[in-house]
């Protein structure tokens, strides 16, 4: 078979703008800045001493062990200098987004020379003896991370994971009028699925209310081994994609340096002010359709101004540029005089004064005070977080006369609070989600705001306008990284998700979390809002999202996470749920994890039994508890809105065969009490814990998630032994809707079937009870197979406190059954 | 503030090819066959009973509860029946990939016209009375699901979760030169980004060895609620997104379904003519270039053929008609009206006879035997798949004359068997990862193969090749669903990634173990193979992606699943880590997890060992223990290749300065043969446990993930309160590489520690062992921030049996310092 002949590369030098705007002077004095950035990155990478190469470069200066990328990091450098001419011309506010992360030198660098670094961190000084720890510290124990980090100043964007920048800088820019987000995005990283679809972003900006994003597509044209998919398509189809995407793509392509800074000065002079003039029209005329807004696509070579060459291997320009280009400097002494040529060609003598301090005459290219970007407080959003004006939760309470017996929809509910949330922050609160507002039934947003749209809107659309706040794109990935970096920025905000879908963003949850984590040992950074998740269309009421695709084991992934970023909340009602949305709403520096049902279901405390409830986070329910005063007979816990309703269905069954039996209900709305307190915050008591479980008396937990969370969670605790866990397991043959017939796992007979094998006072009623069990869930199982519905008994149940009848009302108002087409039944799927 | 003026859309009649292949009797059968299919599509949506609609439309004729989506099904089953045509007309050998696979209503309706579904589930005949069960079955508890899943004749693509069509199409197509993988698309799923990354796939296809993809976009124009990007950007943008991407676009646009049609047919005639030409060119002359593939932009209205309006509001062309598009039978008596005309519209009389069976004229359209879309055995690939031709892998061994004494790359060696099974099969097994082969130390594949790469190849590229079989893009999302679409077609592969990285992937592994769980079940599924993950880089020994973005949770997220999916597999060195490669890529049905280290590192067992310990899955290492006769007064367990290296030296430490000592040191290769045999299969039974463990005595435990993954397979197990277990947590306060200092959480000292303070029985010597620990992590903690790396009698520890003497060599071959540039140390970050 014939493959592809061999090529060499063409040129390429397709530049959209071919001017030169910088005198001789500006071009030399960037062109020394970037000498100097790039100077100081490969010094990190490889100097362990002697910073300014004042004496014969040996290999004791060198570091033992060589770690960090320089591939992408002249490229980085390149476009801080270029952004700093513009912004100091200009007096721009803009912020920095390094996608390619891993260039973390290049950022330490810059943000060391406009002196922001020393500023944060007074050891690092502007002198030979700060550069020294600076080049040591990094990627070093008790240092700094080799990429873009919390630590980093002016960062939003953890450098580790590639793929969320562009959805980041998004998130920045809303309802942020006067910033600009310049985002590098690596040509590596663009091949990711995240930032693939985060091209999107465009069309959800608003060039009114919102800042601007400049897209800069930096084609070094390799990644860790291999050529990138977009370098080598033609610079058509490159043109067109872009053009696809409805940017206008300006080319900044070459290698020679002093051309290219001409080129990128051109571009990025007409760049912004094309963004001034579509922001100009916009806020004079109105935001009337999605406007075309720049980009840039620079191709420039990988590791730019290092070796061309290698040990005779092709280095510039090439993919053994992408980490440390050489070193086995002990085994190879000519790598040590590379070195030195190499950093020496930067010419330092004539970029640093004998003290090791930037000269002033490059030094005065960088913007001032916070207009530095690794000043600017947008990139450290804690500084301007603001308190969220808040309705009282009280007054969106649905009315609990009685525990158990009537119906809401406890997310209707809550999206009445989070719209009167929404309308007294018009600028500061936005919600997320991939399509499913509506169907996660918090469409009484819609009353205050509307989704927003930058694309042609219809007569018939529904609740689309360009100065909305809902956020919907059917991506996960772009919901999440927008939210993040709207937080990042110093906003608020809520993902509501299926839970069926939430895994896909696992590894960004993974990657903020982690974040937060961080930032709590670094003084400047201050407490943003947290990272609120509502999860509805739960598990345990799919219609659609069945056993295929659905696992409640986002749980499992938030609880492995540092106990003092994450929260776990299991709201049983609406109540519960106001209450918990109002805490996390307000709350900063977490992770909050909320689970809640959008189906009606049946209502347990009123408004200040919620308020108490949650505040504990778990307690006692002592209306459907019959144990006052005595020993009880079991403890049946529950957390989750259907494990609540079963397990409260099964204590009512039990006592109503059982009249005997002494149950204790315990529920548990903050999953996190349940741990230890050396392990997490809210952990309770050993003390409190065996009061509330008792000593030695057999636990039915009947838990919404897997059920060894539970176990994880307190095989610590006294009575271990007597836990007995329902919860979900990957057990169904089937790939039905299960909701139908809630039977299945952590059913009512299932569970007092349960508490039946484990007390044994009731020696001749038992089989009997047991018996009558059985036959139910014969007749229930055959009865759904018949009707495709729950038999009315379980349907309709209320809780009768053992007596087995319903005391307010009888008609039939639990049925799901024919539901609308519009608001209820849409799943994604 | 103005905002955009609401408009009305444009008829959007953009078709690119306006010709009228069909002759009228072929359009008016075609249209007919489509009229069927739509109206069992509605059917399995509505309809109890009454299937024929012989009697009029009653209340009880109607499901109890409504589910199901109309919105895709008729565009679904428009491209069905058009491609039924042109299999049938040039004896195509076709699979349909259902992207929106909630129109799950549409592919069981076609499967069902051509006679496949009769055949597998012969209780659903080709009549009345199968048509009714046909209805009854869907989404109905017992019956099969509302998407395309395993149940679905034809289909190799969960429809549950969005955004894989593509990257399964591409999969599929791989290596299958004749087969034309048909993929809809929808402009929903067209959002996510697993999916905007799978556009790109077209760069790897080779028309020489490969067979074609044609994806079919399908803009219906709404999702649940909203509308869609993609349906509202104009027409050249669209096109210019695609001829990006590298596509020739077709655009088909209508609702009038004869004049679509017709547009259809002559559109899909170019495609295949396309495709045939660019595969005679390139099979005749050599793939010289990037082929321009077709595609299809088919722009029909949503809910198609279904009613206009509900209740006064817009529905088909909208998203109302997203799923069900209108229930409410029982309070809307015109609604039941509105259905029964609905369906009526279809004609079913002059489509069934009065058997209930499809009329021949039209059966005949449909193609026969394999060539039917629902009988083709691609999408039931283990029809076709074959056994690899398998080297013995004993040939690979490394040496080890002496347990912990020799260094050894574990995954280098692995990487050479794989080199000769690539070899050995080579249009038969394909190598994923999102280029990290050369990093993650696999490289000797390319001795036989090189990556698969079709743009352009310049003549330094290294190992680059139309016709090779690595396969790597940076995309996570892409590399699985590459892998998943080549196994479900019955071929054989790998996907090696970091560890760091896998959790992008977590919510595609969770579909895809479901998949195979449901086959399981399904008897004429046959058993396709495993898919096998390599985790290397792992969290122990990460240069780069340090704590910002790495945790060891993958592990948690598989053993979640079901158990008779799922395998755990910790091969401490090389030869292990080949025993455990054979037995995975030999498997079956399952998903295989490997984890083991690229690093050099000590070696333990020799191959003959290394196949026992795999074999049984655990076992105590006598040569590492020292209890032979006695009660161990510890057993020191360990799982991991560093965990076993520390726990190897802890063993030794204490040893040496406790002589008296008696250790049991106990490996685990098969992470499930902890759980119970109840519990998983490879479970070993508590007898078994706990003559390993011991009843009694302390077990101090090291693991390579989250401790509480122990606890929860163990906690039912005997001496369970005994056990101590050390992992990875999440308490790093710092972002800096730790590897270069392993102390932390699982180093040697710390697991002595825990062995001191739970044995009592060196009541004197004890706290001077104490004291040498402590001292020791203080000493280790300022060599290692001063010089960059483990102290060397870290670094180079090799185990000597408590004698503290290393009897082998003693140079320093352990140091992983001052690595070379290529293929050592490179990080994707």
């Amino acid at each position: 078979m014939t493959v592809s002949p061999l090529k060499e590369p063409q040129v390429q030098d397709k530049s959209t703008i071919q001017q030169a705007p910088l005198s001789a002077e500006e071009l030399r004095n960037m062109n020394a800045y970037w000498r100097a950035a790039n100077y100081l990155s490969v010094g990190q990478i490889y100097l362990f001493k002697n910073p300014l190469l004042k004496e014969p470069l040996k290999l004791e200066h060198i570091k033992p062990r060589l770690l960090g990328h320089w591939g992408t990091t002249p490229g980085l450098n390149f476009i801080y200098v270029h952004l700093n001419r513009v912004i100091k011309r200009d007096d721009l506010n803009v912020i920095y987004i390094t996608g390619p992360g891993h260039g973390g030198p290049g950022l330490v660098a810059n943000t060391y020379l406009e002196g922001t670094y020393s500023e944060f961190y007074p050891n690092i000084s502007q002198d030979a003896e700060g550069m020294k720890k600076l080049f040591k510290q990094f990627s070093f124990p008790g240092g700094i991370p080799s990429h873009v980090a919390p630590e980093t100043p002016g960062s939003i964007n953890e450098g580790g994971e590639l793929g969320y920048c562009l959805s980041h800088a998004y998130g920045a820019a809303f309802d942020n009028p006067d910033l600009i987000v310049a985002c590098v995005v690596g040509d590596g990283e663009a091949e990711t699925g995240a930032l693939a679809a985060s091209w999107h972003s465009n069309k959800f900006l608003n060039p009114v209310r919102d800042g601007a994003v400049l897209p800069i597509l930096h084609l070094n044209g390799y990644k860790i081994a291999n050529p990138t998919l977009l370098s080598r398509i033609s610079h058509e189809d490159l043109e067109n994609l872009f053009l696809g995407y409805g940017y206008k793509p300006y080319f900044v392509e070459g290698s020679d340096p002093e051309k290219v800074h001409q080129i990128m000065a051109a571009t990025l002079d007409t760049a912004i002010a094309e963004i001034k003039a579509i922001q100009h029209d916009a806020r004079a005329n109105g935001a009337k359709s999605l406007p075309r807004w720049p980009m840039i696509i620079m191709r420039t070579p990988k590791g730019w101004t290092g070796p061309k060459e290698v040990d005779g291997k092709k280095t510039e320009d090439f993919w053994r540029s992408h980490q440390v280009p050489f070193s086995e400097m002990a085994s190879k002494p000519e790598h040590l005089k590379l070195l030195e040529d190499w950093m020496k060609s930067y010419k330092p003598e004539e970029l640093f004064d004998e003290n090791g301090k930037l000269i002033d005459e490059l030094a005065e290219l960088a913007p001032v005070g916070d207009r530095r970007m690794g000043a600017n407080p947008h990139a450290n959003g804690g500084l301007l977080l603001r308190d969220l004006k808040m309705p009282d939760f009280q007054d969106y309470a649905v009315d609990v006369s009685k525990p158990g017996s009537t119906v809401a929809e406890a997310t209707r509910v809550m999206g009445k609070f989070l719209r009167d949330i929404m309308k007294r922050n018009k600028h500061n609160f936005r919600l997320m989600g991939p399509d499913e507002t509506a169907s996660n039934r918090l469409d009484s947003v819609f009353e205050t705001t509307n989704r927003a749209w930058m694309e042609e809107i219809y007569s018939y659309d529904d609740h689309l306008s360009a100065d909305g706040h809902v956020m919907e794109i059917l991506s996960e990935h772009t919901c999440q990284g927008w939210l993040e970096g709207y937080l990042l920025t110093g906003r608020h905000g809520l993902f509501s998700c299926y839970e069926a879908f939430i895994h896909i963003v696992d590894s960004m949850f993974n990657q903020h979390a982690k974040w937060l984590k961080t930032t709590r040992h670094i003084p400047w950074r201050r407490p943003i809002a947290s990272l609120n998740y509502l999860l509805t269309s739960h598990v345990w009421r799919q219609d659609h999202n069945g056993f295929s695709h659905q696992d409640p084991g986002f749980i499992d992934h938030v609880v492995n996470k540092k106990a003092s970023v994450v929260r776990v909340y299991l709201p049983p009602d609406a109540n519960t749920l106001l209450s918990v949305t109002d805490h996390c709403l307000r709350s900063r520096n977490y992770v909050n994890l909320i689970i809640a049902g959008k189906q009606p279901a049946l209502q347990y405390l009123n408004i200040d039994d919620a308020i108490k409830h949650c505040t504990e986070g778990l307690g006692i329910w002592g209306w459907a508890s019959n144990d006052q005063g005595v020993e009880p007979d079991v403890v049946m816990a529950c957390a989750g809105d259907i494990p609540t309703m079963e397990t409260l269905a099964a204590a009512d069954f039990l006592r109503q065969h059982l009249p005997d039996i002494k149950i204790r209900v315990v529920n548990v709305v903050d999953l996190m009490t349940l741990q230890p307190p050396t392990e997490h915050p809210h952990g309770i008591s050993d003390f409190d814990y065996a009061a509330l479980f008792t000593p030695d008396k057999p636990i039915i937990f009947a838990f919404h998630g897997y059920p060894w969370v539970i176990h994880r969670l307190t095989y610590r605790r006294p009575n271990h032994d007597n836990l007995h866990v329902r919860g979900y397991k990957e057990e169904g043959t089937t790939t039905t809707p299960f909701d139908m017939c809630v039977l299945n796992q952590i059913d009512r007979y299932s569970l007092a079937d349960d508490v039946l094998d484990r007390i044994h006072r009731f020696k001749y009623e038992r089989a009997h009870v047991k018996q009558l069990i059985h036959d139910k869930l014969i007749e229930h199982k055959l009865y759904v197979r018949e009707h495709g519905d729950d038999m009315p008994e379980i349907r309709n149940w209320k809780w009768t406190g053992g007596s087995g009848v319903d005391k307010t009302h009888s008609q039939d108002n639990g049925s799901p059954s024919q539901e609308g087409a519009e608001g209820t039944a849409k799943s994604r799927s």
